[in-house]
């Protein structure tokens, strides 16, 4: 076929409800298991269905792409990333076409659809990738100024670089979880105002609303991803929670930056949307002036149009939306972000995860954490039950989710969910 | 045989100069290949040999250890290492036992004495451990002293968390290199007093004179491990230094630390000293007051008496010693570290790396970076040669070594080195 896997036309004989985030124009890709077959294995969402990609596979529907074909049968998606942007999009393609209600390949043989396409339900999620280095971004222009105005000086409130360069931070990889995983509430040292520092639970857990970006195999330590190369490096996004707890974080953070603060947990979505399907919710990111160096400097639209949400539920209620975002306010591009990040030789490497920093918009709706929706705790929000939140409390469920919009198609992450429990 | 591994009259009949790093009571893991034999396999450092532990298991020397001895044929000793503290202790007396001169099981057999005996000459050493998250931090007072002089107030140079917890961050992993790797200049944003940033080859290069640990797998995340416990999880330790471009750092580390100013290299040695290696070199560290939180304190001595050097030689010319300095100087001890870092929860995992940040001891002499010992280039460093440096140089080789000495046994970390190449 010579139609575009984004093609808005494209329907899949496999059926996808109406308003679902996986239309045969997203196809993103996960690690699972099922009851039937413990072997975790590469699959791809489409609609509310898994499809099983080690199954087709077997069945030689990827013979003649050129691929071991055992990098489907791995416990993470990490080998077969290491094709780069040529093999993962010529597998999402390849999908495309198979799963095609107009093609008969595959759809004319009902027993290997039957090996190939299982139900959600019926799915274990993996954590997708072995993550060797997480980095994370402070990129929202509104996000650094509300809390630069809450914890500093709202005359000052971004520092001198913050418009020079996408300032960033390694953050922790082992602590990375995948949705759906619950979180115990982090202890550590706080310090009171006039008093001893103490210990204890934090009592300031708060969610940070970002996303974040796979990379493929960088260069060579010592070589530099400009950021018109940038694209090709990375493979696709996922919707990213950076659990962070403000009191731990206010005590520990000069200078070195947080820590403890925010390395107990960070919960990603289990579908990673490649870079190609969300091709077509390209949009222009902020104007920057000052005009940064020219290594920083890049050409079209490189920002995507993705409404991003946080949801709080406690326990056996329902869920509460409490901020609706957008990827597109991000001042920084990722192609930035990594031009930067590797522009003193650093090196990336498949499976490495930088994520863009807390999203906040403009209006106060829009605030991408609850330290700056509740204004620091000075305007608790309301739930549905009547219940009011500062911060999130004990037995909370957090939910993330995602999507881009157009020309009637859908392409969304699905969701992204922590419940936290009690300290231990 | 009943003797301790660490037993200083223990012999070995392999040949072991005066003053080796690898005595017999040492044996520190690596990972090596040579060129009859390419696999990357488990090595052990004894005198001017490497000990090729695939060879001995294949010859059936573990066989009763209860191993899977495809862990010696590993790329990194990350397999070997998840049979924790009881499995490579296990392994390491084995070792001390079968190349006792006064022990002719293996030294009876010439052919296995030459299947497992190779030239170190002949080997080439790779990086032993994939390192999952690398942690970085600041625990030396002197250190931390100095650098709150050079950059803010000499009268208020701590910041009122340092004597409470052990400052730490997260550092870049895939930049960590083994000893002999070469390393351009780094290039990124400066900014000028008085003007605009400007981007390219930093011109304040340093070293850091650091020491790192690596972790056992821990506890699930959500758990910690205690002060008592911790030593049970770590594994061993290497010479370390952390490169840092001032410049770079000076400009982008506020708020949130460090990032492309460290993450673009840091050398480590290729043997790792077991902390069972290291126990008859105990030592105090400094008292600490005011008294740490319940969860910081811990009894007996937990420090190492290890002096530390580093060294700075020009292209083809000598190396001068520009530091002399001793792990024991560090106020924060590695079982503090490990149990503030896993307090909130945090996981770590088998092959993770600590390092202990620039250990400064309290003479001029024995600062352990460029940017003290020339307090921030005001007294440069005379080499050998008669030239001067004040940072580091292109084509400068820059050379950490230390070692342990008692009661006539000097256990030793070899050498850790690179070269600073110009800019790309």
């Amino acid at each position: 076929m010579h139609i575009s896997a984004n093609d808005p036309a494209r329907k899949s004989f496999v059926h996808v409800p109406e308003n679902s985030d996986f239309p045969i124009q997203n196809l993103p890709f996960g690690i699972f298991h099922t009851a039937n077959n413990t072997t975790p294995r590469v699959g791809v969402a489409l609609g509310e269905s898994v499809i099983d990609l080690a199954a087709l596979a077997a069945l030689g529907y990827f013979n003649d792409l050129g691929l071991d074909l055992a990098v489907f049968t791995s416990e993470t998606l990490n080998a077969m990333m290491r094709y780069g942007k040529s093999g993962t999009r010529a597998i999402r393609n390849r999908l495309a076409d198979l799963f095609d209600a107009a093609n008969q390949d595959l759809q004319g043989n009902k027993e290997h659809v039957e090996q190939v396409v299982l139900s959600q339900a019926d799915c274990v999620m993996h954590l997708p990738v072995q993550i060797g280095d997480y980095t994370d971004f402070y990129s929202s222009r509104e996000h650094a100024t509300n809390v630069g105005s809450l914890f500093r000086d709202p005359a000052n409130a971004l520092f001198p670089n913050w418009l020079h360069l996408p300032v960033g931070y390694h953050g922790r990889s082992s602590s990375i979880i995948i949705s759906g995983t619950p979180i115990h509430r982090p202890k550590g040292q706080q310090k009171p105002d006039d008093a001893d520092p103490v210990f204890g639970p934090s009592k300031l857990v708060d969610f940070e609303l970002e996303m974040g970006f796979f990379t493929y195999e960088g260069k060579p330590m010592g070589e530099s991803i400009t950021t018109e190369e940038a694209e090709d490096y990375i493979f696709g996004m996922c919707l990213f929670n950076d659990w962070s707890a403000r009191d731990i974080q206010k005590w520990e953070y000069v200078p070195l930056g947080p820590f403890l603060a925010k390395n107990f947990a960070s919960t990603m979505s289990p579908w990673i949307v490649t870079l190609d399907a969300l091709e077509p919710f390209k949009v222009a990111s902020p104007e920057q002036d000052p005009t940064p160096l020219d290594y920083l400097k890049f050409e079209g639209d490189k920002s995507y149009d993705i409404n991003i949400s946080m949801s709080i539920a406690p326990e056996n209620g329902e869920d509460t939306v409490v901020c609706n975002s957008n990827f597109k306010f991000m001042y920084w591009t990722m192609v930035q972000q990594l031009a930067h990040h590797t522009v003193n030789g650093c090196n990336v490497r498949s499976g490495d995860l930088m994520a863009s920093g807390t999203i906040s918009g403009p209006t106060e709706d829009s605030y991408g954490s609850m330290l700056e929706l509740t204004w620091r705790g000075s305007k608790p929000l309301t739930m549905k039950d009547g219940t009011e939140r500062k911060f999130i409390q004990d037995n909370d469920t957090v939910t993330m989710r995602g999507y881009a919009e157009k020309d009637g198609i859908r392409v969304g992450f699905g969701e992204a969910a922590g419940k936290i429990l009690p300290a231990k």
